[in-house]
């Protein structure tokens, strides 16, 4: 039976943690939206009235009779169904735990291009934008990336959870290549400080079914309208040069 | 077996979801920040190096030799252990996908106050805070609440998931009240669009071990340290008195 992934063509967004699961269990799915008439048919499951439960935003995913929305909700469903997780409780909850908290941190990523409102262009609040990604790059990535590099020296397997790849481990390395399209400058200079997690990020890029699709056409190229944003002046600043022209507050 | 709550003393917080579904199953448990010395237990449950599986932020729960933190993850844990949701598949997918929409708005909720870092002062972000909430107060909670609405009316039982009373219905009755502390105009004229929310909140509130715990020194008032807070500024504008006399731009 196959998946149908329900998400905003032409982004990956919230629905690529999805997307890196399916690719990473050889499941079979379409990617509903992105094929002719996907999107109406996304709104309908939203917007219908003849829609007993339907999900409050993309991505949602059908599975046979279920409807299942919330990025890791469908990620706990599929942790399962797809093996990427632990089936015991007590590995299933941790894994959940760990997705959760590379939730808060998409959110966090999100509205550093957006702190004020998501229906307002960037051009409009990038004042803000700018104040917010400041506190960003120099608290929360190095807060959030360093909880996971402990999580990874505790564990000592090389995976967040047990032994195997779990799906956060995916997360994680869909978390850091948006982090370094973001914030190129930021992330070089944090880079020393998570060995354990670049490591990872590398393992699971070399998977061969995570290679063979980040080389497919499947995958969308980040891009300013995702989560994950490149502005020039929300990364941090460039090195100051040996001149000393650089104003003391940049 | 008494269960464990650890979360930051002297705010409801997103301590208080967890609170409301252990106090509604009548179950035994100690909230342990709360305590003389469970601060720096909690902290060092965070930041101790010997803790395999360290939550990243308040609140977490102990169960046994369990530590689970994410506050939807701890209500995923309790709403099977506490028969607060569903035990099938499906319902218990859709608690929770309830769940995690709620608690998007809570986060929402929380950055209308602290839209540019947890980490400053409401005073020194105060005029983004008045932006922020005016989209909030004019867009978010309309969008969120009139989904909540939508559901109930679709279900037609006066509960969220099924016949009987789950946990996503305990963390919006608390939602409403936080909405209602913080932005009392806003919410006073949005009140009329959703009538099967106010009554569900209004059965959760006279449910006996709810009640009982609400007139207890266990719960906490709202205050200005918690997720929901009350500025008189980001709150919608006062009517117009037919004076005439305010400005034309509130």
């Amino acid at each position: 039976m196959a998946y149908e992934l329900y998400y905003w063509p032409g982004i990956q967004g919230r629905g690529e943690f999805v997307r890196l699961a399916l690719e990473e269990a050889g499941a079979e799915y379409a990617d509903v939206a992105r094929g002719r008439g996907g999107e109406s048919e996304m709104l309908r499951l939203m917007n219908g009235e003849s829609v007993p439960r339907p999900p409050f935003a993309p991505p949602f995913l059908r599975s046979g009779d279920l409807l299942i929305g919330q990025t890791a909700n469908i990620l706990l469903y599929l942790g399962q169904a797809l093996r990427l997780a632990p089936a015991a409780e007590d590995g299933r909850l941790w894994a959940h735990q760990l997705q959760l908290t590379t939730a808060d941190l998409v959110d966090e990523a999100h509205d550093t291009h957006h702190p004020i409102a998501s229906s307002l262009y960037y051009e409009d609040q990038k004042r803000e934008a700018r104040r917010r990604s400041r506190h960003f790059r120099e608290e929360r990535i190095a807060k959030y990336l360093g909880y996971f590099e402990r999580i990874l020296e505790r564990g000592g397997t090389g995976h967040l959870v047990g032994e195997a790849l779990t799906y956060p481990d995916l997360s994680l390395f869909q978390v850091i290549e948006g982090l370094r399209y973001a914030f190129p400058r930021a992330m070089a200079r944090l880079s020393s400080a998570m060995p354990r997690l670049l490591a990872l990020h590398d393992r699971v890029a070399e998977r061969p079914r995570i290679a063979a699709y980040l080389s497919s056409p499947r995958r969308l190229p980040f891009n300013q309208q995702g989560i994950f944003r490149y502005y020039e002046e929300l990364d941090a600043p460039a090195p100051k040069t040996s001149s000393g022209a650089a104003a003391p507050c940049g």
